[in-house]
């Protein structure tokens, strides 16, 4: 089995704030992330595939292929944008990176067996926000 | 002559938006950082001061008393923040990189020679916004 | 399932002696690290916790409980420290990234389920000694 | 169980050209890489090692022989090389990352046992080639 | 004065060998940069522009048209690309990082006045080879 | 006018402390650099050389030379030691980044015109102690 991650970057500013909690509660549980204009980051995306090699190419997966799907799924609608208001998820959910990595997963795998039909499967989804917390989902086997 | 460059870090996000040009003007100008609800970057922030060193203590500059004005003049302000409506001057002015570096060289000078009376000088502010664009003003002689 | 690796960053020295063995074993087994007045390095070490998302908060785990933890289980007694001499544990072990890491897992363990009851688990503990050297202890299951 | 992942670097060039595929062919699937006359890359080479401490030691594995090995069955034969035409198993081979690092894992695990009898066990082969692309082969269980 | 440094990439190969010696002192004088079939590297590239603010834009120099430049005259060129039989320049010219920054030094002049007439002047144009070494040509006063 | 940085790095321990100052000043001063065991980093040295190009070799200094240089007056007393015990210029200097950097340059001074005799200049030695600190020392014109 071989393993290939491929980084991505984007830009993008976010204010974290629960509808379900009162503005001190937010406060209390967000800090600065919660100064009401927002504030941003560069976040870097690292998407891990996995599959055989196929014995012809060499390769495990074509990037240009799963390029194109990144940028059209992913980057071109959160690169230089604010998440809370300008990506349809976040109306609702609190743009953590904890949710920012589901919403990207699963905009990946609406796509995915149409892309790489019978090919390598998607295995994680990485995302680091600042240079001290990295956060990653992986596909589990019983999900 | 021996200089220290200190590091330091913020989160923000930004709008670049002109008053002085139409709608379509400032998108053909600042692209994607036109965006109406702004974007944000992780900002490393290095400040470099110059001067002899103290034979006593082996020292050009005391970091704590540098950490406290950085703090205290920068970081408190624009650290979480959104330059476009939490920080004063950007109010009228565009907030690129170029204009935050000059803003921030502003505000140590405000107070360096009374934290350093007679002590070394500031030399250089460079701020990189992102791992491929770093911006850097140098206080030249005859300013 | 999600991860979160939150990063931290601590300087201190060792030096590399095992009482077990002659001056001359010491010398072949450790190298330069053997070196008499030992040496240092600017210790990474990273802490991942998994668990799954709390759907309020949009959290993992609270980051300034898990920073208070490590701070007062670990940073507190080896930054800016000489394990052999500041860090009961090491009177006996030999102070090398394995061992580090064992003793800081064990440490932050002795207080995981009484800060997060019920809560994320802590999954990995890895520390980065130079560029060149990476060091991982995962929690096995059958452990 | 505890991991140690050492890290490598060596310089190189490829070029990407299947004798199966016409020259048309080769150039829509591995595009600039295919370019006639190759190019290069800094690859970063990481081996991670897993397996027990040694209570008497602290270690896993002896890094000075992990070195000796990686360097003669590895770096001596890749570094500052053409891998098509100066290493032999890319004679009939594609230097892509993923068939070099098959090739690399091969070539450790062909002393592997003979170097390290009964101890730790190669875990994993990761390469770098750009900072955007990451590869990595695991030891499965079932291999 | 305020200082822009973009920062590109691109990989190449390159093979050190000049006319002017013989084989043994080739081989004596580049070491393993001399090996017959050439190497690579991942190259980053730095064009640090200087000038005044723009009071309107709060630009010194609009990154796009650079960008553009930047990739006509030097990238199109060189990534992915052999330094020794694709670049004309090294016909004659032994391809080290010192004559590389030269050609491309040049190349960026031989354009500069058209594409930014009475605009910011290029200052310094630096390499990284490797993270090793780095080099940097800047533009003196009196060349 | 081209300038070659060259990059080392060595791991040393050391303790700030000062003969001219009470223990409390000395901790007032120095902080957790002043705790009594010592403490460690690793350090990132960089060797900034400047010169005319060779038309013959396309090189403006020859690395093996300074390699060796850099070696025998600096890396082989100063790596893996502790900077207090192990090397004489501190018995009566403290070691800080500013002085360890002063006593750098004066031991490559010492033999630089011997290793490189009408060659090209030592012009800046940088010291990067932590990642948020960095000192460099520069050859002043009226030195």
């Amino acid at each position: 089995m071989t393993r290939v991650t491929r980084r991505y970057h984007f830009a993008a500013s976010h204010r974290l704030n629960s509808a379900q909690f009162t503005e001190e509660e937010n406060r209390a549980l967000y800090g600065k992330c919660n100064n009401p204009y927002g504030h941003g980051h560069d976040y870097t995306l690292d998407v891990t595939v996995a599959g055989p090699l196929d014995p012809n190419t060499g390769l495990v997966v074509k990037l240009p292929a799963l390029d194109r799907l990144v940028g059209e799924q992913v980057l071109r609608d959160v690169d230089h944008r604010y998440f809370n208001a300008d990506v349809p998820e976040f109306k609702t959910l609190v743009p953590t990176s904890e949710n920012i990595i589901r919403v990207i997963e699963d905009r990946l795998k609406a796509r995915w067996n149409s892309v790489f039909p019978g090919g390598p499967r998607l295995e994680k989804v990485g995302l680091q926000e600042t240079r001290k917390n990295r956060f990653e989902s992986t596909e589990d086997q019983a999900r």
